[in-house]
């Protein structure tokens, strides 16, 4: 049993979206196939993954480094100890030698995505959804229906009035969803209240609702910001500031009540770990939501899972970052607090699959092998092409 | 005024070295090339910029993300007050643009490279060597005519006895240089101490010898290595461990007395600024060695020296990484501790330019405008093949 190709591309994505520090017309996506020998009905094999959102393409590194790494390993040393499956952290133990210590960011997506689509070909090979395989690996076996789960939602649109943002908002609990998140730091402190009021309207009270700042605050502001929040009584604030100013969160984590959200930015554990030892967050109530593309992979997030519980964080504080089938599959196999959702946006890589519902807040896990992009069309043409 | 053309690419780097953690086989050096249209002696001005060692190439982020953005800026937006020449911070800005917050590394590395070239142009404008331009613009006026320079070296390599590498060092004393580096971390500590203890043999005492661990080893280790080394009272220990473990480095300066240094894996000021709040290391004694187009450039450069101040370092303190002509003029225009020298290593990248002699420890500065590539004739065809 040996892989026989790696392949990875990028594409581009056409939005007109933006948050509060950026907008989001550069972000370009890379897809990953990893291709093996085992035949399932007359065909090889191929584990697919992709690099969520928020970064530039990795693909040129996947090719250069990551992949050549891994295709030149013994065939035997990527197996796991019966040989009968693909060893995923040996893999990305391959993916990641000879690479410097520190300063992890763009490498953590180019071997986060491959790790992805090599746990995604691992599931295939077991059969099983992903979540299954976690969930019996890592989860304590008990193998979950469904996770709950919000939308990542509210952003800055040309043109966009109160109305129309209450109107997304209503479209967004008339799919089934409790929880949404909006933006907040890209108006004025008036202008954007005024949306965060006009959003509770729709949604009833505070804890059905999320803000999220991109990290646009220096700590000045976002203690001034957090003082105007604290009386809606929010789900969390996300992202206040960057998260290497762990002196900023902690004086956001001593003057606010709400939970803070933070880590869809920190890219991996030892990030996590100093993150959390200096800017006492607190365990009873703060979100974490490293993204698994974008943070190293799945192989990562069990380190992630291990930091975070050393600091007395617990599985159901881990809320990764994506709005995709991957991060999906980590929340439900892992049995963590939720996922995040993006119905409608980002094209072809946006979205779950045809096999995932929501209902009353929580979305059904998929059921088909691997991470279930065959059973998502709009999609699959794309990634089919780079194998 | 405006830039005509940015170029970049990467080449290999064809080596059997390795350092304790690595071999560097994979190491590609990306340049860049920045075309205006100022004409000098008929021709346009071309800066130059390369991505020192240790880093993967990074021409795709360069050519895809780094250099559109410079390209689309309106050209009066990239130019000085005066509208006289190039305003690299303000060039910096827009290749910056867009990124995400935190997660430096490779982009640190594209934006990095680029500065550098940014930086040649604007120097060869000038008519002078870089050096000058910095030092009459942030040293305080004074222009030096030398820099202490000490040797990389004493690398791990096949078949190498204890005759070897004193035949080495020997070599180095013979060109001018008075204090020597070497690897440790490499082979066991009785293995390593012979080692050091063979190169003391030549260079006579450890205020003349430096040891680098490449970041090798966990807290534990490096502090047994740190009480092996004590004894011999060297200039400094190089990269004990990981410079995002800050409690590792907070227990080597608690136990180690000599000077610790560390920085060439921080990605710029941000991570700098961490790893001295958090690792205690010792204004009066330690080494920092962030490197310039590996850290965002010589425009992040002037923030790092701020950062380091802030914390009671001086710009003694400040020894870049490198061994090149790039870390040789920001040590020399800065009036920073020393810089790094690799005589005879790393092909055509390797060494500085034949206006450099070495005399007494002392590296004299080129006085050719620029970075001064155009007098490395081993150098120049590949950088002139960019454009």
């Amino acid at each position: 049993m040996r892989l026989t190709r790696i392949a990875a591309e990028s594409f581009p994505l056409t939005t007109n979206m933006s948050n509060s520090r950026r907008a989001l017309k550069e972000i370009r996506i890379t897809a990953v196939a990893v291709e093996c020998d085992v035949v399932r009905e007359g065909k090889r094999l191929v584990g697919y993954g992709y690099s969520s959102f928020g970064r530039p393409s990795c693909h040129t590194q996947i090719r250069e480094r990551m992949a050549p790494r891994v295709m030149a390993a013994p065939p035997e040393a990527l197996l796991d100890e019966a040989g009968e499956n693909f060893d995923p952290i040996r893999i990305w133990s391959h993916a990641a030698a000879d690479e410097k210590p520190a300063g992890h960011a763009e490498r953590s997506v180019a071997i986060g995505t491959l790790d992805l689509a090599v746990w995604d070909l691992v599931a295939k090979i077991e059969g099983m959804p992903l979540h299954r395989v976690l969930a019996e690996r890592y989860g304590g076996g008990e193998v979950r229906e469904s996770v709950f789960c919000y939308v990542g939602g509210g952003w800055y649109r040309p043109g966009q009035t109160l109305a129309d943002l209450q109107a997304e908002m209503r479209a967004h609990l008339d799919a089934g969803y409790t929880q949404v998140k909006m933006k907040v730091g890209g108006l004025s402190r008036v202008e954007d209240c005024a949306r965060v009021e006009a959003v509770l309207k729709v949604v009833g009270s505070g804890d059905h609702l999320a803000v999220d700042a991109n990290a646009v605050f220096d700590q000045r502001m976002a203690l001034e910001r957090a003082a105007s929040l604290a009386p809606y009584g929010l789900r969390w604030f996300e992202e206040p500031c960057n998260p290497l100013d762990y002196e900023a969160y902690k004086a956001v984590a001593a003057s606010y009540g709400p939970p803070i959200a933070s880590g869809e930015c920190l890219s991996g554990a030892q990030e996590l770990d100093n993150f959390l030892r200096y800017s006492a967050l607190r365990p009873d109530r703060d979100i974490l939501q490293l993204d698994p593309p974008l943070s190293y992979g799945v192989t990562e997030y069990l380190q992630i899972l291990r930091v975070a519980q050393q600091h007395g964080f617990s599985r159901v504080s881990l809320w990764p970052h994506g709005g995709n089938l991957m991060s999906l599959h980590v929340a439900g196999g892992l049995g963590l607090g939720g996922s995040e959702s993006y119905p409608g946006v980002f094209g072809a890589f946006g979205g779950f699959n045809r096999e995932v519902t929501i209902e009353r807040g929580y979305a059904r896990l998929p059921k088909s092998p691997g991470l279930g992009f065959e059973e998502k069309p709009e999609l699959l043409p794309l990634l089919r092409s780079l194998i």
